[in-house]
């Protein structure tokens, strides 16, 4: 599911006035607006790329008549020195808009990074990688697209689009059953609903009361194998706390349909793309 | 420098739209109106924090009349199972904003952690710890903000309120000289202009061309010396590039001024802060 | 499922802002703004009321003091020279705000009353009565708001919330099985998946491909009850397309799960409520 | 007078962000980017449209490079079966813009229509025909634009570009005539004054104040004419409250300038109209 | 006519963080939160104050609890020494809000005592002195009501609150008449029309078209009067153009009903004001 | 130093709607929508022009398609008589942009040509000529960049990107030095750290207080001569207060290296710019 540009866009332009302000001092005092010059985004590490898209716009704002040639899609692995996209227009737009568009590509393709990296760890099931809410605020929509990029899956984007019943609901509803059943009445029919259970007594009521996923939270991989047998596919069975590295192998062995990490987004490491800029000229 | 409380709200205003669109609709639908609650925000991890008056604003604006006694402030260190706040108001507006808040301080706290660490290790010289123009887009003023509750200072906030000519710009003016003239001439008098430089031909240019302040990018410790050396107090001097852990201890001693690592806010990896609701009861 | 007031707020200042621009010329003229008045919301028509959460916003808006005292709630059945509410503040506050209170609270209210008057003629089965995307352009959260006042309950939200495969989807995938596996593929696992179709073929493929909820486009209720057996509890199933006042009794007893109708929203019939001022004096 | 695209451009990014938010689900996980497709906007039902710039504007957003050529002008009566505009572009353009466009284009041909209904049946006079402020909060400058596509004028717009003095100003002011002074000191010479009267007496003392135009309420077409012999173009004669279908014509023939009619906005049943998707192909 | 502090506030927002972006660095750096202090704002120079409910804004936005006590109301003349107003609360919002409050107040003052000194020279005539679109971009309603706080009166607003024809309109429609009967289908009838006219045979065209207003563009005193004999009471008429204080008081005497000056918004010389901070404690 | 396009633009957005609102009534009811135009804008009055690249935009967002051929360019001198620009497009749009066009042009150029008279008169010596933060609310950023095109520097945007240390701020720090080493520990180390000083004692001070820049606040030339030779360089010296183009030769002849006037852009006299409208033709 890709990104719609127009929702991007509106989003960058609040990102470049973070920067820009009232304008690119260093740039505007130094460079003429008649010199074009090209750049080239290069990375400098390996990794899964995302967020090309977006670089193009934030470019593209800044001059309308930019050309930004994509040499790589968003979902690819890139390797150190390769050359990922070529842009060619205003160099005081290159300049202005370099850093936006480097901090954008290079979160973005760190989550891509992280998420690829659990994927390909979860392997022995048929487990879906998937984020949370842990994102970065105002960022959701865009590392929920790099998640995807990195082969990852999207859990519901807010508190609008899904229900996740946790534990204090369950403590104010008095109990699973009847904060289900609240919920199956007030929700919209086209939204699953999903119970957040800590025990096998809380996949018992889950299930009895009907809910499409079951979150089991902090289980062991052991433990979550035996509720995968208990749901016996009533429900979607999702995993979630406590995943790292190590042991999301054997979560995904265990039988899960998903495995939810917030690390993926709430601690990013960034990948390394730099940009080179070329042959100035003026015009 | 503390957070202007009035910016911030306007940037949370729109985090919470981001998560809430049209609705909580598990909340909702669970948990009636007239429902209150105390929640408790517990540290689950050794850190520093920062964002408690960000926590505020969330919850004041889903119910204006909660209210959030804070047991510790912003940059004080924090142990597992401290309780930081308790917030005290309708259970539907703490179990909305829970997430928000959560990620806000868990961000926040991940960066003022960071950074104390490295203050610590960067002992042995006067150099401050600053951060770069590497934030998250959209976080900028807040993600600085906890630098600084990390014991970090501030670098620049954008493009738009220093002067900071790097390889680019000197290439397009041909030469530092020029770049340095031609923005002195255009931006406001208040305004420090920095140069980066990569070797001492670069250093004794950007001195002769009277750069208020000299970055040194990539240089290791010995060079950074020679460097301080050679600008003798006729600059700031500031060491970029490549610092890590292992060697920001070496970088300071060598007499910089100020570190500046993209690291605090690119790589961010959260603290873990969790809230605890309790005490529910019907109005 | 409640409105979430925060919400609410930022649409009705913009609605607010329409219609004052830069001021109510008539009354900043001709009334002082020492005058208080006393303001009386009264039905002049039997109906169900939605929308009173608003007005309070409205007047509140105007005149941050003012009191709104709620003698009904949203959902209960009101009747002509019933008073609603009570207002007693500002007079210029109420007389500004006025119009775009009635607006809003006819307009819903009129959305209310029609959804009842369905719900009570769709008896003789399980039915829902839900609305669709068929909404007034920037008014879709409080439109279905007051169609869960009239008993109704809310389908999608919008394009982003659900998944409703059409008849050009599946020309474009070809044929409803690629449909499908596609956005399974493609979105998040908490959201379902619904299918339209026009025949029995179609709810034999979508059941096939293991749609969450089959529409029934424009189907008789005898062909609607057909199709409830051959899907046997396997999704929910939705009657859309045609429904009248005349026939939503038969498509009920059809057995169907929900009744969608686009004329809740799209053809609404404002309900008569009317405001007195009185009580005018002098601070 | 027409719309001007540049503030409705505006008023439609935001109504397709409410149905987009953070995407189209449905069709970015089914449709690919690189798929075009022809899309035939066509009447079901006779009546006036309107709103067919509107219509541009949404597929615009979505794809710049659309090309929707428009066969009909608002306005002009069509019927059912006819096609009223080409679009040719991306697929995924169409189909998520498609609700939008239809429910703008349903909804003001539902007014259009209507108000051409009405000024067809107001013959044997002069009056034209009027909206009020009784419209949809968000859409009255397009709303206002229907009426006069199907033939009606524009009442004021809002609270600020006319003075419509009613019976709380009259009782506040403590009569007309002081309500009239008070109105012609304090607001743009620019502006006409209206008084809202009920009665005769009302006829007399608007007169004596010197009022712009009249606004017999709620009074019968015998008593109309009575206020329009009374009046004799020294003020406009507006007819206001209870028009119907039934009394138009004889309203029309009391001779009154103007006739409004608030159900022309405020209970509006849209005209049906729909997109069919052809010629699907990949570039 | 009064200003709306709801609008006010909007725009004072945007004024706030055009001066504060992330925050104002030297207070918020020197004094510390929990500083009180009391402000005066003190005349330095005779004339007529406007603005001091914007001051009042300002403050609260930044101290909701700040306390404003006001001397003096807009539209009073004040003198050299003279306090305003009393300002009381944190002094970190008085310090921060103090350069923007100053300025609104100065620049609205400016215009209010312009307008005053022109309204004292239009003596012998019935003339009302008007203001002109010549206003400040995104100013307009607060530069009006400064004129109006002076004693002058509003024109309209802006292009939508009423009809002004002028020479180029003229040109393209053909003629006076043509031009005015245009706009009489186009615009609502609440709406005068007023036209712009350069000669007797213009005057003599805008009333045969029956304009309502009829503006004297660039005429002398001499001619104005000749053409509001010729005008006789069938029309408004305004002088328009090259109004300076040596000839205001002769175009008065010819007998006009408006006199428009573009320099009351176009050419602001501030009026002195200052604040004085006072009584600084600690809370 | 340029303006920044894409922040102007979002501006001038604003701009306009404060203008237009629903619609340019006049123009819409009068012009067709196919009627081109070639409009010509004419210096009236002598002086330096500023805000061209405003006056296409203005245009470009009424009509995309719109040509502006410009010919002069900002900061050039302009002479009565003098085409500054040729527009070629719509006629609507050329009627509609007009009067915020020559707003914005005709404040600009009176800023820049000030600013320019003053640059002239500051002989002598070596001062920069600049702007304060007494600029118009919301204007800051174009207002400087007049300042700018007429000869001048930019002081500091804000509160947000310099330093500048008033007496109240050294009040409440008790003292300049503490308020200095407050400001040096709060504040980026790219910022300059400015001081206002009263008198002799002042300057003293702030020099030992490392103060970057000293203000001397309304000094004699005389005493400012003596001020500088006690700074000798080590601090930038500006003067500030009652700098009038009497004593401004005197003022630079001092030796200070900047002279602050406020009056270059609190009390602005519009240059005389209009625009003729030629060659009316039907598409």
């Amino acid at each position: 599911m890709d990104l719609n540009l127009f929702v991007a866009r509106r989003l960058i332009e609040e990102f470049l006035l973070e920067d820009i302000s009232f304008g690119d001092i260093t740039t505007n005092s130094i460079v003429r607006d008649d010199v074009d010059s090209e750049g080239y985004i290069i990375s400098r590490e390996k990794g899964v790329v995302a967020g090309l898209p977006l670089v193009e716009i934030v470019f593209q704002i800044l001059d309308p008549k930019i050309i930004c040639r994509m040499l790589v899609r968003d979902g690819q692995i890139i390797e150190p020195g390769m050359v990922l996209a070529e842009i060619s227009g205003k160099a005081r737009a290159i300049l202005t808009g370099e850093r936006l568009a480097l901090n954008l590509l290079q979160h973005l393709s760190g989550i891509a990074t992280r998420t690829a990296r659990l994927v390909e760890l979860a392997t022995g099931g048929k487990a879906h990688i998937v984020d949370t809410r842990k994102t970065t605020p105002g960022l959701r929509v865009i590392e929920k697209y790099a998640v995807r990029a990195g082969g990852g899956h999207s859990h519901r984007f807010g508190l609008f689009d899904a229900v996740l019943i946790k534990d204090n609901h369950i403590k104010i509803a008095g109990g699973i059953k009847p904060a289900v059943e609240a919920a199956r009445r007030g929700v919209p029919h086209t939204t699953k609903i999903e119970v957040e259970v800590e025990d096998f007594a809380g996949v018992r009521e889950a299930l009895g009361a009907g809910a499409d996923i079951i979150m089991l939270d902090n289980m062991d991989p052991l433990e979550m194998g035996q509720a995968v047998d208990m749901i016996a596919g009533r429900a979607l069975v999702e995993a979630s706390g406590g995943i790292t590295e190590d042991n999301i192998g054997a979560v995904a062995q265990s039988g899960v349909d998903l495995i939810s990490v917030g690390a993926l987004t709430h601690s990013v490491r960034s990948l390394d793309i730099g940009l080179d800029l070329k042959d100035i000229k003026r015009r």
